[in-house]
């Protein structure tokens, strides 16, 4: 958590982006480290958990990160959150909270709060359009042979 | 839709990911398009609204969608309605909904509901360390003269 932290500290000094940085070990080896490239990179995703991830995926071969722990310089964002179960680790460490984030103009905690305000209503408006259609894809990867489940 | 849906389906027949499909739009014209890559990039974060997130930043130049319509075949599972917000398009257009999604295996639900399990009790269990040492990186962003918040 210590290197974390010194990244998050060294990626504002540098101006890559947000105080946020995040490590992923596997066996007490350190397989990927990640700080936030969002303006720099001009790539909203580029969070320090998604950079790391992608970079840990890559150094293993694998969409998972089986046995993995990701320790994160402050508690992930809904994205990263949501990236993270998909990505499966063994644990998360993280040291600043959301409210320390929202303190300094981070606020997402509205983001989980959107799932349960109708579509029509939501800060971004959804709208659904064609789903008969589009369930023909689902369909066909019931039905695929070929897929690959995760 | 019906673009973003067409390249859903051919997703499955080529194998390269899950049956999901989005498209970022301008003024009428397409900035990106993305599907689901999990599995053939080894990459959990590609699902297709962030492939196209990203891809359509990449053209603008800039980490926000500013004016933009991102049409997806699926209602976005946490991860990516967090990305969409951070990347704050107009509107979203959705086809399949996540019940529909949840049907053929891809049960994203449960993942919002976290937010509201204590951090030790989670299905990946999180755990706080070093704060203090940590917030002096939140303390610098504040100072900083160099930032570009966002």
């Amino acid at each position: 958590m210590r290197e974390a932290i010194a990244l998050s500290r060294a990626n504002v000094r540098e101006g890559k982006g947000g105080p946020f940085a995040a490590i992923v070990v596997k066996n007490g080896i350190v397989l990927a480290r990640g700080t936030n490239l969002v303006t720099s990179t001009n790539d909203p995703t580029a969070h320090a958990e998604i950079v790391a991830i992608r970079e840990a995926c890559r150094a293993l071969g694998s969409f998972q990160l089986d046995g993995c722990d990701i320790y994160t310089s402050c508690e992930p964002c809904p994205m990263c959150l949501g990236a993270i179960y998909w990505a499966r680790p063994r644990s998360v460490y993280f040291a600043n909270t959301r409210d320390d984030a929202a303190a300094i103009g981070f606020d997402d905690r509205f983001i989980c709060d959107e799932f349960s305000v109708a579509h029509n209503e939501r800060k971004i408006p959804m709208q659904q359009l064609l789903r008969e259609e589009a369930f023909e894809a689902f369909r066909e990867w019931r039905a695929a042979s070929n897929k690959v489940p995760y």
